[in-house]
């Protein structure tokens, strides 16, 4: 009690001010492991990298077969490891390339006035029966009764919560609109035929954002601005894309794009017309459709990973649940309503399926789990006594570079060669490999620097090495 | 089809190099409204706080009392809203000092050597069979079936999931242990009677450690370790706590404490000793034990609301899972687990019941959702030629302050009195509140700046704002 009362009497009061609830200065962002310092060493990582292919193979044996190069690069590489059937756990270095993609996504979101929300996943029964998608949805849906038998779902989409959110807000003005409300969360889905990875999944992170406009044309100025902020994204992470006009499937409303990543695995069959902007997804064309409907040119087909879907609703979900605003005549009126949806685990999965070679995962710099690896001399080699030197050009970008802090690992398995190290680096795709080789030990010491996402590599000293990461961009 | 073709072309390469990749200019983190600029403004937030006590008590009606004050604070002030019996929508401002609290938490288990990683929600039946927890845990547990009519539950808990997903690693050495293995996702357990709002719902988001030893004494010092770094986080919060005693419940293991915060309204019974450190939650006292089991004293009771849970394991879990390491002599050993949990939601709930007064909101420094609150004059009022001024003070605080940007709130209801909106600041606990009264007409200007978490008014001028602002820490 005497340890307690101490700290009692060491806080000024209960409400102190801000700086004295927060006093104490911030902790590095680096991994230390008890009694090691604060590098951040391979050794120490939970990052299984040494799977064999046999191995691989047997995880997702239960679960389907190995069916993409994303899957079987993630499961061998220690990114994901299988739960349950379309459940995977989500191993670190996936966990901080998801933190990093959720803050562009953030970024992008709130510059354009998009405000973050949190739903729960339970939605009960009665919400969904309200838009008849209690029935609709069929085993797509995971339910489950709590322990007062009442039913709920899984919520795979929250247009239901969101409206009835808003319509619970009673004195709402055209003047507040738009809101913009979205979340990051887990969301469910009973996949008949999990597969592929995280780019089919039961269980997977969304982005999903609902509009809530007061006139027509706000909302599809509203949807333009979404739509802008999915091209701004996918350009900074480096992914070609294609928008093309959709289906509105379940969700329903008026209009409606996908974003697509083309690649071959693609689910999605795409019609895109060479001649003019046009290009579909094939399940909104008739079947005898071969001509562009624009420009009649021939249409050509290719496949997609559906990474993004747009909806424009009107006032479908704000009919059923009163979602009204006060117009500017102060007569209540309906909400125009929107939703955009980005799949988050799928487009990490979708970039490494885009951008890898067969062996090698390469990621969009802006979401490489690390930017950096080190990778010091074997114990016992001729060049050993540039050891330190590696330790030391670690804690060197550390401070000069401050936006590569906690981005850069020593690479401290030094009972195995420098080739053997480069490969698992190269196969895990940190976008710099600086190798201490040879021509360490000259004076002054030049390294060996792998850009892996151009291929190159070149000679650098500790300043070029600096000035070379200094242009990294991390978010 | 050209449109597509123009980005594929203005590509370089797939695999470009990561500034291409990255190549654009990361956006602002402001919040802006479309065509309103970049100023951060309250009219335009999702934040309804306008609700009168009769609506808050009608919209908690279906679901239990309004029996404590965070709750009855949270709905009023529009920071949460009831969507079923103990789940909750996650309004904006909570969504931020939610994010804020969970950076505190990576900075404290990354500090300690924490991994980050992800497991699934659906856990499946087998692996609670194998611990017996399917039967134990009873009603609490949340189940569903699955289209091909297999069991699941929603886990409340992680220990199975994470110890069979370590025994699959089959190489692991003692040399690299331990492993601190932790998650900060959504928990769900089916409360017999949900209430006190976040502090007791039945969905809810909780940090779990899962940390896995070569030996009993390396796991105790694992455990010494995280619970420095739960002291640490609850010093940086400024918030008193108390670790006590505890029993080990469901989880199991042989030892065990919990960090207690001391409140009236706290459902779990402390007994602390006056005269030595001895503090133990009351369940794991016999009725009859009124005096200290350490130096015999009289023990003093008091309550305490559970923030954060730690457990010493042993090979509990790994026994079952057969999670083993080779062992300094190569031979297959069990590793040693402890697990530890933090409440993210309750600490939030918590932190706001013991720090507010019964009508205002009071935050930990480091959490509060927007640091600042700006309010300009009133229009039509006299002071009103001083309006550009807190628009441009909006601008150079965002300049002057770098870590400030996105933390500065334009309160423009400026149809409202300074007064009026004063009220509503107090209410919501920016721990700055300034506002440009009768002094902004002087030359030069002076502002009045209330420091909410102390409860001072003083006035200062532009440069003095700046320098008081830049002293605030922001995670």
């Amino acid at each position: 009690m005497e340890g307690l009362l101490t700290r009692w009497r060491a806080l000024p009061t209960l409400v102190a001010c801000s700086r004295q609830l927060s006093g104490c200065v911030p902790c590095s962002l680096h991994h230390c492991a008890p009694g090691r310092g604060k590098r951040l060493l391979l050794s120490r990582m939970f990052q299984p990298q040494n799977l064999r292919e046999d191995q691989v193979l047997s995880q997702e044996g239960r679960s389907g077969d190995l069916t993409c190069k994303s899957q079987r690069l993630m499961l061998q590489v220690g990114l994901i490891h299988p739960a349950s059937p379309g459940c995977y756990h989500l191993l670190p270095y996936t966990v901080r390339a998801m933190e990093k993609l959720v803050r562009v996504i953030d970024q992008e979101m709130q510059a354009i006035g998009g405000q973050k929300v949190n739903m729960p996943s339970l939605s009960s029964a009665e919400l969904w029966r309200a838009t008849n998608r209690w029935d609709l949805m069929g085993k797509e849906l995971l339910r489950l009764r709590d322990r007062h038998d009442k039913e709920y779902c899984l919520g795979p989409t929250h247009e239901e919560a969101v409206t009835a959110l808003v319509a619970s807000q009673k004195t709402l003005s055209y003047k507040q609109l738009p809101f913009l409300l979205y979340q990051v969360t887990r969301k469910f889905r009973d996949e008949p035929r999990p597969r592929f990875g995280l780019l089919r999944g039961r269980e997977f992170y969304m982005k999903d954002m609902y509009t809530f406009d007061s006139s027509t044309e706000a909302a599809q100025q509203t949807y333009s601005l979404v739509c802008g902020a999915y091209r701004s994204l996918f350009n900074r992470l480096g992914l070609p894309f294609v928008k093309v006009q959709a289906d509105v499937g379940s969700i329903g409303g008026t209009m409606s794009h996908e974003f697509q990543l083309p690649v071959d695995v693609g689910e999605d069959r795409l019609a895109v017309c060479p001649g003019c902007n046009f290009s579909a997804n094939m399940e909104t064309l008739g079947l005898s459709q071969m001509n562009c409907p624009v420009c009649q040119g021939p249409l050509t087909e290719t496949r997609g990973i559906e990474v993004g879907h747009t909806f424009y609703l009107g006032t479908k979900y704000s009919s059923i649940f009163n979602a009204r605003f006060a117009n500017v005549h102060g007569k209540p009126s309906l909400a125009e309503m929107g939703c955009y949806g980005l799949g988050v685990t799928r487009i990490l999965a979708a970039a490494i399926e885009v951008l890898s070679t067969e062996d090698c995962i390469r990621w969009p710099g802006l979401l490489a789990p690390y930017q950096v690896c080190l990778i010091p001399p074997k114990r016992g080699s001729k060049e050993m006594a540039a050891t330190e030197l590696m330790g030391s050009l670690h804690d060197h970008i550390a401070e000069a570079v401050p936006q590569l802090q906690g981005e850069v690992l020593l690479d401290d398995r030094t009972h195995l060669t420098i080739g053997n190290r480069l490969k698992d680096a190269n196969k895990l795709g940190y976008p710099f490999v600086i190798i201490a080789g040879k021509r360490a030990l000259e004076d002054p010491s030049y390294l060996e620097v792998w850009c892996q996402n151009t291929g190159e590599m070149v000679f650098l000293n500790k300043e070029g090495v600096v000035e070379l990461l200094s242009t990294v961009q991390v978010v």
